[in-house]
């Protein structure tokens, strides 16, 4: 029996990105509007000046902030009232020396006004005359025109997956399209004569697929477009053609089954005869999921994923979700986790990291994280779990009662 | 000037529970394969058993374990070599006393059989001869028919949003199509003269629309289809016109700006005139997002957000994302966080909860939240924040340097 080369979850991170970081992708140009999760394909700087003309941040009165120095209640300052400012039109009557124009939050401050006081510290007295209270800072309640963007600044990079908020960054600064990657093609395969594919007549001794449909829900996730999903029984000759196929016309080709060391197990010798520079892992330091197979062919990734489902998807929120930001120049995010307390002991993997499925449950005011496992109980372990709790390499485990983090699955 | 009467943040969802949560959704039967997102009709439990045979959990020889009380390196069991089970076949050999059959992982226990041994504990010493060097427990890496789940077991309950690996969980119960919610229709509406829409020409002392790009793909990303998007200029007849078509078209409506208490708000009229029983609260004691409406009309809800985009965003993320699980019978999730050091003192808002927006930066193996400030960096703000800091009402802030949770935004 051939003994697997396990590389940790770090190493293989780093062969990933000396293979694919430079990753070619081509670019489309599409509506702002639907552009929320995809990728920015260049970095975005701004052509305007934002705001384009002086804004008011509060309902007050525009005037020369000189004109009410030592205004207060005992002693007001006393204006002439010359106009208002509507929203969204122009402050078409300037500020002179004793002045004042009334502006709305948001609204055009007139020229020759250098700060705006709250109406509520104001008194209208006539159609004319307005009692100032307070004194006023210069710029006080004014933002001058490019306070917040200026024209030329780098407002978003290359990479960026764009958010909701993002979107409406761009179209304040009057961009309507944007550049963005074109979505990673994935093709999804599962392999082994077990496996009855969604159409497929079950026969004694078979099993449903599953992992097409997790694996290529997950990659959607992420932002990719599935372009071929289909189960290949164990023969080697049709598993060729099938990833040849799938290699020419998909980004990234995900197979599933087939990898660990046994007689049926084909992907191995046919992955490695796809071409140069062939498999860069076979093996990860990874609990569940040791036997995966990281193949560099013709300089796109061919990821041999394990055949149990829970496996399959875990490994896959590892190097899928890695490889797509790789390849898409976009910086890996930040995750967030919920700690919650460890309802009862858990193991580490000697020599490998480990993560253990729970299932998370509110106690009051903090969160409780029951270990799921999953010999006989696949089904409900992926259906129950919301959660992994890691376990470093070298790390015996932790025991009930840990307070310890659980990253959402 | 009329003042708020503003309600707490869970105040507000003990509203909108009171109101919204036996609203109506139709429901639809899609494909599974594309039903990751969606939120499931009706409880779904299983018509199968699984595993429908036994399974083996590893490769190894099926026995009786009778046969092998005691075996050892030193006395092995020596056992007749009956016949190999293929992958996705029928076990077609019984295993009688003194047999053996090998059977690969994931394959079908043969009759007779009541345990695996693994492959690494044997020695196939002829084609019909094995040794075998442990004893096994009854059921030892044997999957029972059915062990993993019941015909009949409730598998998922009404109301979940389908995860990817939900989807591997409805294919193995034999399920290919599945019956979630429509989609909740949202209508996304901007109000002010100020705003320009994306294909007006923006006039001086206008500013371009941010809202209707933010909500709408917001809303998107919480599972809704965003049925109509447009600007309203401070007219109450055209605003009134829309916000009825718009009700009439979906099952929210998300109106922002004209919410604050000012000579130009016309939204509160308006939406009240909608119909009953009307407006439920006007004002949440939240930092930033005050003004704020809720309403509901006609048994559908009503959402006056702000117009500051900031708060927009914030708003709908507590709002929305809460309305979204109500109307489709959905737990509320738990979210996550990520623990990051202040770099600066953030103050709290008296009366108010407080979210401070924040930027999450990795220091070594820990992260900072740098605040994000932004009455002049409107855009900046939107751009850069990453989280936000929610600072409990009545709490006065917290101090630089000390933990707090960061939740993505």
């Amino acid at each position: 029996m051939e003994l697997l080369n396990v590389i940790t979850i770090e190493d293989l991170k780093a062969l990933l990105a000396e293979n694919f970081s430079s990753y070619r992708l081509d670019t489309e140009t599409i509506d702002v509007s639907v552009a929320s999760g995809r990728f920015l394909a260049c970095d975005t700087a701004s052509a305007e000046l934002v705001p384009p003309f002086r804004r008011s941040t509060m309902d007050g009165y525009a005037l020369r902030s000189a004109d009410i120095s030592g205004a207060s209640d005992s002693l007001p300052a006393f204006l002439m009232l010359r106009d208002e400012v509507k929203m969204g039109h122009p402050a078409d009557t300037a500020v002179g020396p004793g002045d004042a124009v009334y502006v709305p939050t948001g609204g055009m401050v007139p020229d020759g006004a250098d700060a705006v006081v709250m109406i509520e510290y104001t008194e209208k007295l006539t159609d004319n005359e307005v009692a100032i209270y307070r004194p006023a800072a210069a710029r006080e309640h004014v933002i001058s025109v490019g306070d917040d963007i200026k024209k030329g600044e780098l407002i978003l990079k290359k990479g960026r997956k764009l958010t909701a908020a993002d979107l409406g960054v761009l179209t304040s600064i009057g961009l309507t399209r944007v550049e963005v990657y074109r979505k990673l093609a994935v093709s999804v395969i599962s392999t082994g004569d077990e496996i009855a594919g969604p159409d497929d007549d079950i026969r004694l001794g078979q099993v449903r697929d599953i992992n097409t449909y997790t694996i290529a829900a997950a990659a959607e996730e992420l932002g990719c477009r599935v372009v071929h999903r289909q189960v290949v029984g164990d023969d080697a000759q049709l598993l060729r053609e099938t990833l040849v196929q799938c290699r020419e016309e998909s980004d990234i080709v995900m197979l599933s089954g087939g990898s660990s060391v046994g007689v049926k197990d084909y992907s191995q010798q046919v992955i490695a005869s796809l071409g140069e520079p062939g498999i860069l892992c076979h093996g990860i330091a990874f609990k569940p999921g040791k036997p995966t197979i990281v193949a560099n062919s013709g300089g796109k990734p061919v990821i041999g994923l394990p055949g149990h489902p829970v496996s399959a998807m875990l490994v896959f929120s590892i190097i899928g979700s890695y490889l797509v930001r790789l390849m898409n120049c976009s910086e890996q995010p930040i995750e967030s986790w919920v700690e919650a307390f460890l309802t009862e002991n858990v193991n580490g993997a000697p020599g490998r990291e480990a993560w253990q499925m729970v299932n998370l449950r509110r106690n009051g005011e903090a969160y409780e994280a029951v270990p799921v496992h999953g010999e006989s109980g696949l089904i409900s372990l992926l259906a129950s779990a919301s959660g992994s709790v890691r376990i470093p390499v070298n790390t015996e485990g932790y025991s009930k009662g840990t307070a310890v983090r659980v990253y959402p699955l």
